[in-house]
């Protein structure tokens, strides 16, 4: 996995959200912002992008043309990744799609954010109630 | 003492600097950023600008003309303040001037940046040297 | 106009991003999140949320029956708010509506950010594209 | 209740861990750490303590004495709080009491933080095991 | 030295802090938490973790069972480090380890921070007074 | 291109400040902070810093004199640079300098900040106004 990184003291808070959306939509893995404090007391943002080897010079020059850098730099980082699995379960607000993920003797249950959003906001509970029930319902089967 | 704040998402970080600059020359008391997240994925700088009540009003239209914000808010605040005097010891390095800060049986002494940088920058010596230096000197009067 | 706000150590970001929304769907003028320390190594956010006075209680109840919080703190701030009038101008890449503000001798142009960023994907070109061809339509009018 | 804020940006990570820890014990009903970036390019850090109006004259003597500021600013802020009771249930790994918080149709359950870790540690089992467990219990009475 | 980073917008602050001193009892040279800001506007955390490369495993599977990520990125880094010894120096409220740290021409004394804080405490007087007198007993010998 | 780092919880923000700038006079062609929470409620600052190859000993030899640090991490990064040419334009304000940066078929046109900060002090005029005509200058041509 590659991370590409620029740090960016010449463009404003408008133009990084705009660029988070289109570098996620060019299929970047993660794309997230570090607050900075950069010379001449300048608050700046770091951007760092994560991507398959593949896609790095796509996004390079998707990053050198859609932002105010003048350079990018880069860096192989390797992973280690858990396994993972899906399973959908039936909650009291509707279906929940469960990620499943084990490494070892750990095993870790993840509810699905975007079903449990849908849910509560169709139901007008918070979601932290859908979310807890989504993992309640996994413990009843 | 008033709290004058914007929340900027749409200038840059080297306007920003600009700005923190020109207040500090108009005046203000102090100048800071704080680094906050705004709507739609919008990396921003909260700036806050303490001034004396008479200066409100020139500040605010100073961050009005030189930011991008479209209104600034504003907000009274108590302060506390410890009593100073001022104190100049001779160091291995040159004089350094010292502020004696007291409130209640509290005492505190701080050297004056200023003068540290200076002499650290002169004699090609740690800023802390100087610093540590100058409290050594006061102790021995 | 009030500021409402909590420290929130006890929920993910995944439901904060959730509660941004919907504090902005129910009126909100502006929803921000700053990254705080708080007691026994916790890295938290503190929610800032800024209404008009008469939503206070229905905001407080949303944030109180949404968030981790037992509490909501609220303050009243004073605001210096400049005058807004709109106006349309003509780019190469299609229609952008411009917010003009006036604050005495003070006159700011403003590019409406979704306008930009929908021809700036209609057309495959950087943001900052469209942001300019918008300021420089005004300047020949 | 009163918040009190310190801008510091001369002292040491080191000191202001241990400020805080003498401010909590000192009855403080919260004290968190914002990053600010002030002037000559200096990180620093906003130190904001929430007491007890009868405390702040106190407060704001320790914090005069512990810390390298020269003055404390406060304000009053005015609070909606949730009603509280407190439950005791039984999990697999031990008993863990649950914070029940009403305000108008609002519940929420928050299993004590405290009591989980202890448990966590002590069966060598996840926290977020011992929480989602001491949740599950509750729904079973 | 091996560099381990997970980005974690899933987890509450409580769960972090209890993770921190998890990982450090397991024998991490250092454990940070950086504020970042991920997708979909979530305020996260991201977890860094300085191990010996002995230990990547073990801190890897730790760091999987106690938190929300599905995956680990980790990274050689090399370092230069300042050889060290100790001193003991007694001062007016007992006695304080040294930390003395040389680097070609350069010599650092830092005073060891848990002597000073238990000294502070016990004298009832501020940190940095300790602290200050450590420096100086040293430089009378 | 050589990424040197450090984690400062026992320096100040004051020397933090001073050492950007000796850093930044030494030849380093970047110099950052970053918030990040360390071990023991410490609020503290990583510092990062880019050299070329051949200024890392230089460089590391001045981070360990002149902060707190007993250790520095390096790494290697590669990056992709956009080439490079100057301009200079003609403003109603005065002459800027641009940097016309290309790297495929993207080209981008960024006013030099120190000639715009200069004009508008001159002249009294807002950042953005000289920023604006710098851009508009070189479109008329
Ligand atoms: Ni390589
Ligand atoms: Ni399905
Ligand atoms: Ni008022
Ligand atoms: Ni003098
Ligand atoms: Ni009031
Ligand atoms: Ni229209
Ligand atoms: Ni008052
Ligand atoms: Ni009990
Ligand atoms: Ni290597
Ligand atoms: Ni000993
Ligand atoms: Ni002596
Ligand atoms: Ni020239």
């Amino acid at each position: 996995m590659v991370m590409l990184e620029a740090n960016l003291d010449d463009m404003t808070g408008e133009t990084l959200g705009y660029v988070m959306t289109r570098l996620l939509d060019a299929g970047a893995f993660d794309v997230f912002f570090t607050p900075i404090q950069m010379k001449k007391n300048r608050p700046a943002s770091k951007l760092s992008v994560l991507v398959a080897p593949a896609d790095r010079e796509k996004i390079t020059a998707l990053i050198l043309a859609e932002t105010s850098t003048l350079g990018v730099r880069y860096q192989n980082w390797h992973r280690t990744i858990m396994k993972r699995t899906f399973e959908e379960v039936e909650t009291p607000y509707g279906a929940v799609h469960l990620k499943i993920a084990t490494y070892g003797k750990t095993k870790k249950v993840t509810p699905e954010y975007a079903d449990c959003a849908q849910l509560a906001q169709k139901c007008h509970i918070p979601l932290t109630t859908v979310y807890q029930a989504a993992l309640q319902a996994r413990k009843h089967q």
